[in-house]
C-alpha cells in the first residue's frame, strides 16, 4: 500500500520533528524521510537512530521531490526555511509545521510558498524542556492534542492529509482559526513560561542575611520553575510572535495577583480562602497534581 | 538506652507531624508517641499505620507527661493549640513546630508557653500537595532542608535537642533568625504558590471563541501550577502570616516581570534572550528539570 506521504522532509530533527518522523514511519504512514538541518552532528544521530533515511544540508537536496515539509525549526526561523526551500520544492508539495504561535507564522508561510493554499499550520501540544534528536520518541504525541489552524485560502485535500499524519500518530486533532490558538496558547502555555521565567529572573542573584536565596527552593519552586529551563532562543521567538496576545493574558493574570495581594489583609482570610480554594479545584480538575 | 525523647506528642498527624513521628520511631529517637488531632478517621489511621502509640482528642490527655510537643497544625492554628495545650504541659516540656512562616508564630508561642526558651521553631522544606496521616513516610526529610529559629531567649539545650532530632531522621539542619527564614520562604515558597493560584485563578472560565482555556493546558502549565491544588487553608494561613515579607517579594517578581514585557517589542529581541538565558541558566544549576 502506498504510504500517506511516499517522501517527506523533515526540517529540523529535534524533539517535535524527529518524534513525529518515528512515530510516522512506525505507523507506516511516510515512505522516505529526509532530514535537514544546521547540526551535522544531530542530523548524524538522527541517522544512527532510524529517524530518518537521509540528511542534507543543503535546501535543494532537502526538499527535492518531497511530498510533504515539515517545519520543525523555532517559530522565528519557519519562514527563512520556507523562502529557502520554495524554489526547490516540487508543485503539489505541502508545507507544514508544528509552531506554538500560529497567526503571523502561517500568514508568512502562505505569503512564501508557492501554492499558499497547500500551507497547513499544525501544533501538537507536548514537548518538554528536552531538545535534538536524542530526545525524540515515537510516542510523544500519543493522545495529545494538535491543533491545526487552516485559513480561508487553505486546501481541503491537504489539511485531511496532514490531519491524517497526526490521526495516524495518535493524536486528537482539533482544528480552530489561527488567531484563536494564540489567544488560548498566550494563556496556557506562553504566559505561564513568562512567569516561570521572571520567578527565577527576579532571585537570580538574590541574598538575604547572606545567605543564596534559590540555596533554599523546594519542590515547589522546582515546579513552578521548570519551564524557565527551556531554550531561551525558542521562547524569546514565540514571546515576540505573540507580543499581542501575550500582553492580554499577562493584564488577565496581573488582576488575579492584584486581587489575592489585596487580600493579604487582616480580616480577609475568609476571602483569600475563597479566592485560593476556587483555583485550588479548578486545578484539580485539571488532574496531574502529585 | 533512653531515646532523645522518651515521649512525644504530635498534635496535627498530617503529612509533615505524621511523616516526622514515623522517622523519629524507626531511628529510635523517641519513645512513646500520642498523636491529637480534630479527625478521629486520621488519628485511628495513624495508629493503624503505627505512626502513633495512642491517640488523644483531649488537649489535656494529649500532653500529659510529654517531653516534646510537636504542632503539626497550619500556621493559623498553632497559637490557639499551644494555649490549649499549656496547663497541662509538664514543666520543662519542649515546643516545637513546623509552620512555613516563623516570625509570628514564634513569638506568639513564647508568649503562650510557661517557658518561653523552650519554644524552638522549625522548619523542614519539605512536603507536597498531599495530607493526611495516610501520605506520611518516613524518609520524607532526608537530605532536605530543616530551617530551625533560635531567638535570643531561646534555650541552647533545647535547641539542641530539636537539632538532634531532624539531624536524626536524616534532614539538613541550620538556623537562621525567624525574620530572615521568612524573606527566604516568601521568594521560594509563597510568592510561587500565590503565582500558581493566580495563573489558574485569572483562567477558570476563561473561553476563547467559545473553547475553554483551561482545556488546553499541556505539562508545563501544569507544572507551573501544580501547587496551585494545594489546601487553601493552609496558604490562606500562610499567606496573612507572612504579608509584609510577601508583598515585597510580589514587588520584585513584579519588577521582574515588568522588564520581560517591556522586551516584548521588534527589535528587542537579543535583549529578551539574554534576560530569558540568564534566567534559564539559574534554573539548569538548581537542577530537577525534565
Amino acid at each position: 500500500m502506498t504510504p500517506l506521504f511516499p517522501r517527506m522532509t523533515v526540517a529540523g530533527v529535534g524533539l517535535i520533528g524527529g518524534s513525529l518522523a518515528l512515530a510516522a514511519r512506525a505507523a507506516g504512514l511516510v515512505g522516505e524521510v529526509t532530514g535537514y538541518g544546521r547540526s551535522e552532528a544531530n542530523l548524524r544521530l538522527a541517522r544512527e537512530r532510524g529517524i530518518v533515511d537521509h540528511v542534507a544540508r543543503d535546501p535543494a537536496a532537502a526538499v527535492a521531490g518531497a511530498d510533504v515539509i515539515l517545519l520543525g525549526v523555532p517559530v522565528g526561523a519557519a519562514a527563512a526555511l520556507a523562502e529557502a526551500f520554495r524554489p526547490h520544492a516540487r508543485a503539489g508539495a505541502i508545507l507544514t509545521d508544528v509552531g506554538s504561535v500560529k497567526a503571523g507564522l502561517v500568514e508568512a508561510l502562505e505569503a512564501r510558498w508557492p501554492a499558499r493554499e497547500l500551507v497547513v499550520g499544525a501544533h501538537p501540544i507536548a514537548g518538554s524542556e528536552t531538545s535534538g534528536a536524542a530526545a525524540a520518541r515515537a510516542d510523544l504525541f500519543r493522545e495529545r492534542r494538535c491543533i491545526l489552524t487552516p485559513t480561508p485560502v487553505t486546501d481541503r485535500e491537504a489539511l485531511g492529509r496532514v490531519r491524517a499524519l497526526w490521526e495516524g500518530v495518535g493524536a486528537v486533532v482539533e482544528e480552530m482559526p489561527p488567531p484563536a490558538h494564540d489567544e488560548i496558547l498566550a494563556r496556557v502555555s506562553h504566559l505561564p513560561h513568562l512567569v516561570a521565567y521572571a520567578l527565577v529572573g527576579a532571585f537570580v542573584d538574590a541574598r538575604v542575611a547572606g545567605r543564596r536565596v534559590l540555596d533554599y527552593a523546594g519542590s515547589g519552586y522546582r515546579d513552578v520553575t521548570r519551564i524557565a529551563a527551556s531554550r531561551p532562543e525558542l521562547w524569546r521567538d514565540i514571546a515576540l510572535a505573540n507580543g499581542s496576545a501575550l500582553r492580554a493574558a499577562l493584564a488577565e493574570f496581573r488582576a488575579a495577583l492584584d486581587r489575592l495581594e489585596g487580600l493579604l489583609v487582616p480580616g480577609s482570610g475568609d476571602a483569600l480562602e475563597a479566592v485560593l480554594g476556587e483555583a485550588a479545584a479548578a486545578r484539580r480538575r485539571l488532574g496531574g497534581e502529585r
